[in-house]
């Protein structure tokens, strides 16, 4: 339920406004060395605060590591990492309790446990449990980075802006580094602003705003993944859809080979320098569930995050009755640059977990 | 890795041209009867052979059950059917060993099996495998039926041609049962015979084309998910991105939500009869990964079938050099139709697994 | 749920009276020749009918395959086996519908599916299933065979007769494959003429007798395994205790264990030629869940077939009576000798699977 | 690898002198009172440095609750406890990183984890990590205790000193209760001096003592369990040789059987007031794999704890050389009093888990 892999397994485990969150990574290889400043890098890059495009709330989400790494080396038994839950400030979390805020989980959390489930802030729904995810692939993506794997994602739309696509062929590995280091990572540089503008006008407005992001993942030898259910298509839209507010995704040309021809997206073959790849990359790198070598590219669409201050129509479990609803206090007018951490680690676990699991064979 | 399920697990099996292709169905409640001329009826719906839009190959799909059927009710242990494959034709096989076909598993899989894989007609990656998942899925959908659960399916998408999208509220159950009688179902059906053209001009130019297919499934109660890892969007799009060809699934407004405001996207809570309802279902019947009791809405990119007649640019593993590939023989020029009764098994199949794992709690 | 293992999975399906059994085995390694007679072999050694010793029922257990081995390999994808069951003479099979004989699934069974599974010959619940564990470990043997990895059994004890236990720090590779080709495979051949009476004994009057046996499984590198819930001694015990009538199963010394000391159980190492050895063998072959390099030794209890003739009490689920039942028929006086090839293809397949497990580490 | 169960999974992290170790437990049914004082009662039980029977070490194994419980009941989400590692003194440990204790996995888990394991007191071997399973399976215990079940367990043999065993048809639930109370906890009271003479003569010697432990578990219904893999006995075997230290589990009259004729095994059916019992109890309440609404038995051989101050012979890694190891400090001289608890608990998890994964049906 709360944990995902088949040779590498995450855990995580926390609620918005309980003690503390965090996770259990098992099965990592041993002997590997860590990184933590650039694991608390990444982390800062989905934490909020830094700027007037997310909330003003403050998370530090300064980690702890409880066990499973040993004289600079993970042991290969299980890493735990917490993050103990800052004060928070007295508030009535009482209203989460019956009020149902649209687009949330309130309502479906819960049916799902009897109304027993901790509502303040979220609880265990909050995308602050991303925080666990990018702690863990943020280890998983030095590992793959000593394979020759590498990942990068930028913001391709946010309202009506658009940013230009990832070449399908690749991309130069400093430029996926270069994306990590901007506040909104995009490949035209000039449409950042404009989406600075939309995130902010949005925001003006007492309103939020979705947006969507691209995936690249380059290096990966051919020959991973599996015919049907265990897919990297499978495996990565299971773990992309565990993310709060991803609501689409898609692989290569995704939604567009609707309106294609194969004669357009057949991917040719060709022969460089012994080497085998494709001249086109309609297929985003996979072909029957399994790598072709060329880069694994795929989109995910990033709903407006709900939490809005315009007051919104819904119901009162307590009464029974409908109501109206405002939320009061600080709010993301824009979660996708927020996101592109989280997909990033996202992708990296679940890589690392079919990479490892191609050496058994 | 060929076994998808938590509560009840469908294990597929076989090779396009092997001896017999099948499903081990296992954990299905114990007791329940099969209407099995409505799972033929299902399994004809996907067969080829039927019009000028699929191949001219026939296939039968004949099945027959081998275990786990008793006295006219299933026994609760497995349930293991079985496709004899006919007779295939004597056929210059060998090309498809080292002639890389563009757009297929051919190259990933034999880097995947190390050159052993069965590479007649594709093999284990053959879209012939989806028989056994209709056949699971129409095992299921009549468990579902029995609980008020209904699942149905349109073609939205064929090339240029565009159906109209589902209402997002839900659909007359007896509109559902009318698409599933239809060769190109859709809502408009003046639509039909424009995407029928596309079809059979793509198929003129020895070309084929893709599309895509819209899914809702009706009567699913709230409260049945879960947060993260096994929510019901990771779940269904595990299982979608598992059926050939598949390359994109969103729920809900999906990559529309890119552009849009939570103000708009947003699903306001009202009661009615004392019933949780949303007044729009842009969530598309989910919430934190959990169902809010509205219709689940789905749609999935299919991407053109990738034989094709033209002579296309290639590898030959053999020599390892590049060389022209012409395909002859018969081939779909569209799979998006038959493609339907696949996703509403797979669907099926899915939802009932979760359905049942709500049981527990 | 009938699926078992990791890395390599057997799934295992079909009745006693139905139309077919078998297994589907996905995940092994591709390019693996099997020779089909051997596992015909090890499928003969389970098989009755050969001997006043087991049942005079026959079962011949031809098995055809349906999938996943092309031109002389395995393909890597799901291997399916199946047996059609013979003819079965008409019998009232009704009885045990609603009869419950003691020691048997009948009743637990009847709960468990509410009435609905197939009580002909015990049904799912037959050691008829046994003979897909048969297969599906004879084919595992000959891969872990080509490792290095060589798995032997016999009876130690029958009744009161006892053979004399394996030398803990090995056997001779032909030792263990000359037991297979004894009708009573033991150490001390004096043995089996007593084990014989033993039988036969049983047999005249009516009653069916148990006992144990000793498998050991040399050549296991160290280092398989893990610490806690996948540790070697839970992997093994969970498959034996799938083996029906298995109701104990202790590894190294064993219960003899709960009496020593830890001057006399604890096995010194000591390098040999720069290979680490251990002096003695208490443990097993097994330190913390994990192989050690030594044998793995371990042994199972095997109860009384329950299937006898003599008069028993029991009830009647239709009347909610007590009553009489007398099983007419032919029985197994004695499934020792038949169990043997069963625990070596249960060792087999495990085995095998936490092998494959380490080389993605 | 970490994680255990199908309904419910309880994942296990830390080493011995780490920072924490805890357990993450996922999937409990929310809206569950637990009483933590009656968890610390249990874990007190599993703690050494009572009394001189166990080692002077003292570990107060006090816990804090990161998540999952909110206003006195369980969320249904995940609930993670950690215990901090007290202050450990310095200590030459340097020692366990290259000298082999005999009988410990200092030798396997260093190749399986390529020497980067944490060894100091054992790591994420070490007996310390049952602290957590005590925590599940004590909550997990009041869970059971709501649905009527209940498990009791005593000490039923140290070196030569044997109990009485438990009445197969059942205990009073009292009496179960009245052994949690005791040292030695023992049904025959006049045995627990003679065993705690057996500890301290072997204490007295440098050496420590083996033992055996029944278990008991009452109140379950029938139906539960599967037939083969997911077994009652597959499960509880599975989890009860994850216990450091267990080298057999039988069931029923597990080994006793082998001895036995079915005359004498089989158990007869009977009504009693419309409920169905046996006679007698030489299955231990389990019918193929499936439980039939009679107490569960079942009996754990323990084996002596390995560290003793008698001078071993072993070897050392870094000089590839034999050697004599002197293991000075404090040691259990017998660990099966201290594993009674723990054998309930993790009795009590996977009775739950089944449990659960009955109401699925």
């Amino acid at each position: 339920m709360n944990t995902f892999g088949n040779n590498i397994t995450v855990t995580i485990f926390g609620e918005s406004h309980g003690t503390a969150i965090g996770a259990v990574l098992d099965g990592l290889p041993a002997g590997e060395t860590i990184d933590w400043d650039a694991v608390r890098l990444e982390m800062a890059r989905r934490a909020p605060g830094k700027n007037p495009l997310s909330t003003a709330r403050s998370e530090k989400d300064a980690f702890t590591i409880d066990s499973g790494y040993f004289q600079e080396h993970t042991t290969g038994t299980p890493l735990c990492m917490r993050i103990v839950n800052g004060d928070h400030h007295s508030k009535d979390y009482d209203q989460l309790r019956h009020i149902m805020r649209p687009g949330h989980a309130d309502y479906s959390g819960k049916i799902r446990y009897g109304g027993y489930n901790d509502y303040r802030g979220g609880g265990h729904f909050s995308g602050r449990l991303t925080a666990p995810l990018v702690f863990a692939g943020a280890v998983a993506s030095q590992i793959l980075a000593r394979h020759g794997i590498y990942i990068g994602s930028h913001i391709l739309q946010i309202g009506n802006v658009k940013d230009r696509m990832f070449s399908p062929l690749g991309e130069e590995t400093t430029a996926l580094q270069q994306l990590k280091t901007q506040t909104l990572p995009v490949l035209d540089t000039n449409q950042a602003a404009a989406m600075e503008r939309e995130i902010l006008t949005a925001k003006q407005q007492q309103d939020s705003i979705g947006g969507s992001i691209e995936c690249i993942i380059q290096g990966m030898p051919a020959g991973v993944g599996e015919p049907f259910f265990d897919s990297i298509e499978s495996q990565l839209s299971h773990m992309m859809f565990s993310i709060p507010a991803v609501k689409g995704v898609e692989f290569g040309d995704g939604f567009a080979l609707a309106a294609m021809r194969a004669s357009q997206a057949n991917d040719a073959f060709y022969y460089e320098q012994g080497q085998v790849k494709t001249k086109t990359n309609h297929n985003g790198g996979i072909n029957g569930g399994i790598t072709n070598g060329m880069p694994i590219l795929f989109r995910l669409a990033i709903k407006p995050t709900p939490s809005i201050s315009q007051p919104q129509e819904t119901i009162d479990t307590d009464t029974q009755k409908n109501c109206m609803l405002e939320i009061t206090g600080r709010h993301d007018p824009c979660i996708v640059q927020r996101a592109v951490p989280v997909v990033e680690a996202a992708a990296a676990w679940t890589i690392l977990d079919m990479y490892l699991g191609a050496k058994r064979m």
